[in-house]
């Protein structure tokens, strides 16, 4: 089969793979209709991901239909069509059972990582009975994509971990897929301010148009002063950092309401300053999260009945064949305008 | 009447004061019976506390006697034997109504602070209502005066936030006053493993009376993995910090689970390090608080029924003629071994 | 002044009655502008309310201009604007601490009740900094009178206390205006389906138009054989119940899932069979609440961010002198469709 | 091998059956070694559970050894000491992931009842990887029987679900085994008070021993004004239902305190009459559950770290060939004073 296949830092390729088979009783091969590609992996293809090693083939997101199930799966069958969770759950350990599934000892987050991936014809689905989910009848296959990480990311690290509430004011600093994703999924909970702050003034746009209430471009190093101005010199109940980096974690600091949370998504590189100095009388939640996709069956739900619309968030579609165009136009974000894309088989 | 009243840097003295009055219907006049000295009224005599000016009597804890009470007060009457509280709430504004009373617009953390406080004759006390608790007949005095500021600390900042649970893992960094006050009201939940870290050898022991199931001398600088060996390579559930500086913080971050909290009670005076690019996939959440005494009604009943006891915090007892003593006696702790010590009128 | 007063079962009357004054430095006198008349005001009127006496002013509802203030108040000034609550706070007593403000020891329900009410000129609030809201600028004052009993009670004792979740489905039994307030407020948490029950077809497409995913006239008794069904066999997650009689807690129990809430809304008048016998094992909760009124600060920030429109709640308006016709009319709410009518002064 | 079987009402008997096999990947077989007698056991002697048809092998609880493994078992292996749950959990279907273990689709209570039990040589374990605990080194194994099942029930569906704080006043009616593992697992959250109610005053010494802070003996009629007494007039807390019938349910309606919780465990065989007419006003919650054994990790935890003493539950102790004479002291504890008895290999 054809599969994107990391090769170490900066070189990728499509390679002939064999097919994977079934190695444990629970795992299912999911022959993959569509798939799609995360900030994730161009972390990986900058050799920034050790856990990720060359030969790697790419990719934890998806759709597809079961090819083939082991002996002990009992939710689905070949023929099934379902959603690929990014995240690998056994179900069973210490982690799983407190429905910390990024934590699976067996699992968590191992998908296009430490072993094979979607960016292929076929993947294995260990632990395929927790990792799968069926897609409902009339649901939108490439909406259902982005159901695999970045909705449950926004959602869980971002909007639950923020513990978002009615009127309650939102501030989402990095206006990426992941923090539109957050911005979808907060309007579950009908905050009362929703602003999004960001460099790019085409995505600030983007974000008005998926519900935020205001938006602040912070290319001018106010961004703090305005979002006090904009919240009655209270600051933000909840600021969700969807970036990753020192200055917005910095950003967040600045303009969390006393008794707030600062919820992390954003996967950093390196330490960041912690003003302690400052914050440790003022009632505050920092938090931080792998996506557990526990969240997954309410979103599921959501999609169903239309309180959730992720179809927006897709910008470009490629097919297979040409996924180093797809992985081009990802990657040039700035100029392409690109959330994120899907890759059709 | 005599009161204890800082200078300025470096100076205090017993000086002749004027008897407070009520200045607003919610207040009452106490006679203070018993007081105590705090780690922060130190650092107020340090100049580290810039709200604190010179002139100001110090204290914020201690029991007494109602002496006056204004217009308004419907709770208390002259005569009445009351707790007071280290926090005043007017019950009313923003942040009582959500019970984060420390952040109280017209109070919080105000006496022996931006007003004058409880080492003195008298104290002024606003909000009384709220900020006033009745001893409940056959309490010890002595042991109440632990309720003022350092027990609802240590519960609220160290062992709520720290969402301490039957069974689990928790390590307290710190064992001075706050840090065994975390380690009585950590009991209340049952936790499997306490483990205490110090420098002190002499505070180490009397954590292991005081319930410690464990201890740890952080003095080699082994300590995390110490706990983590204690742990079976796990981490704890729970880090409560409860000393405030930035390598008692880092060791928290050492050690501290997946999906785990790390609770800081400390006093910061400068930034500290958050190693996110460690921690940002390890499900954790940080929290800050500044005590709101909203758990000090619980901590009366747990008192009355003998599942807190209090006293073994008490080292010494002075009269109110000898606090500067009793300010030598607690300033040099490592040398007098002092904990608590009670100033009685 | 002219105010409605309760003169027995079944009696009441427009009389003139003095001003009301100031009694505890706490209170404050309200120039009524606008009131509205509650279910609860007919149940006092056919006898079943005992702690309401002849001769009480009735009315828990309204918004008004501040016309005097106590001593101790100082939240409000003469001239502010302000929404009453149908609950009065003290703010500082055991339950109030606990923001269970329904059975403050000095006050809940009492206006119209023990105490003289809103359907009056003026009205004497009790601890007024409690009770009393300020009215946003720009917020429309009709729309406000639906904060003072119904939105809340809606939200606290059938949508929180029902804990209704993204996705989740909730049926509501009974579309009077009570029911239709929680259906307006669970739309907060973005359930996937609320099926609202009613006996009245006109008020069940009412209930369309404010957001009801589907209706079920109950007229038939196959209410509960229909929600099961629309919910593939399983019940919903939230019953709420906002008749109050043991026909409509029967269908409650009939239709709510394993691990499910059944939220009690009405006031009842007899006891009603708990089928154990079949629950017991169902991992259930069952709800009663007498509206606290502690959510009023969030339904203001919804209001204002315009996340919640109660203005459709209201479909007959009056002059205080006609108030005898507002009655007539809500009374008869089956033959002229009254939801809830305005009184203004 | 041997085993109980349940014959029909009134009738049971040692009987020789084949040894269980592996019917499912994720099956284990367990050698029993110890096992016991359940209240549940006398219901369906009595005809009372329809789930159970004559021939069935009764019993739910024990300890044991594994003696096969299915092929997708990966938590165990032959040789492994186990404890065995009164509840089988796939860990995947809706309700598994929720934690509500009880009402897995494919599991649940099924053991001893739709399923052989335990009360044999060997048992077949469903979905052993989330039914079996391993025994931890050095664990009382008669101690563990008592986590099988009465321990988590008392712990889920009375302690949990009654949401018992430190400092809180709870009432427990029924000090027979299930009311007394709630009494030890309440002692977990260091509630201020616990009042248990019993019939039997031998029950009630039981009672104090293990921990009681007070008795009622209901024979008198008078309990609930000895409660209300006993509390300040308030009322408790938390009232756990572990009788099952009518007039306990009723007793607990009397005594909750405003804003409290009714925890039922009691398996109720009638419906009962719930004073809607006096409670709808009072914020209570009334829950139901079957135990989820959710818990069991937290209370293994709790007894490795000598938290819990489940020793003192154990009254007899039988060899498997004496199991109808535990049958027989198990059922007339009245006269044996037996609690839980012990029936060993």
């Amino acid at each position: 089969m054809k599969a994107l296949v990391y090769l170490g830092p900066q070189k990728k390729a499509v390679e002939e793979r064999p097919k994977p088979e079934i190695s444990a009783p629970t795992d299912a091969i999911v022959k993959v209709t569509r798939t799609t590609i995360c900030g994730t992996d161009l972390h990986i293809l900058k050799g920034d991901v050790p856990t990720c090693q060359p030969g790697r083939i790419l990719g934890h997101e998806g759709v597809g239909v079961v090819d083939l199930v082991g002996s002990a799966v009992t939710e689905f069958k070949p023929g099934d069509r379902v959603l690929i969770s990014c995240v690998s759950a056994c179900g069973k350990c210490v982690n799983c059972r407190r429905q910390m599934y990024s934590h699976c000892t067996t699992g968590g987050w191992i998908l296009g990582n430490s072993i094979d991936g979607t960016q292929a014809e076929f993947v294995r689905i260990p632990h395929a009975d927790m990792s799968l989910y069926p897609i409902p009848k009339g649901a939108d296959e490439e909406a259902m994509v982005m159901l695999s990480d970045i909705l449950p990311t926004g959602h869980e690290c971002g909007v639950l971990n923020g513990k978002v509430q009615p009127g309650a004011t939102v501030a989402i600093v990095g206006a990426g897929p992941v923090g539109l994703a957050a911005l979808l999924t907060a309007q579950f909970y009908s905050p009362g301010q929703i602003i999004m702050i960001d460099l790019d003034e085409g995505r600030l746009e983007t974000a008005k148009r998926f519900g935020a209430s205001s938006t602040v471009n912070s290319a001018d190093g106010q961004a703090a002063s305005k979002v006090m101005s904009m919240t009655g010199g209270h600051g933000v109940d909840t600021a969700i950092e969807a970036v990753g980096i020192p200055a917005t974690f910095e950003l967040c600091q600045e303009i969390v309401a006393a008794g707030g949370t600062i919820a992390n998504i954003g996967v950093h590189g390196k330490k960041v300053d912690l003003h302690l100095e400052r914050l440790w009388d003022r009632n505050l939640s920092i938090t931080t999260r792998l996506v557990d996709t526990s969240s997954t069956p309410m979103l599921l739900k959501t999609l169903c009945s239309h309180r959730l619309d992720p179809k927006p968030l897709i910008t470009h579609r490629f097919k297979f064949d040409k996924i180093l165009d797809a992985y081009e136009t990802f990657a040039n974000a700035a100029k392409t305008h690109a959330l994120k894309v899907i890759i059709e088989a």
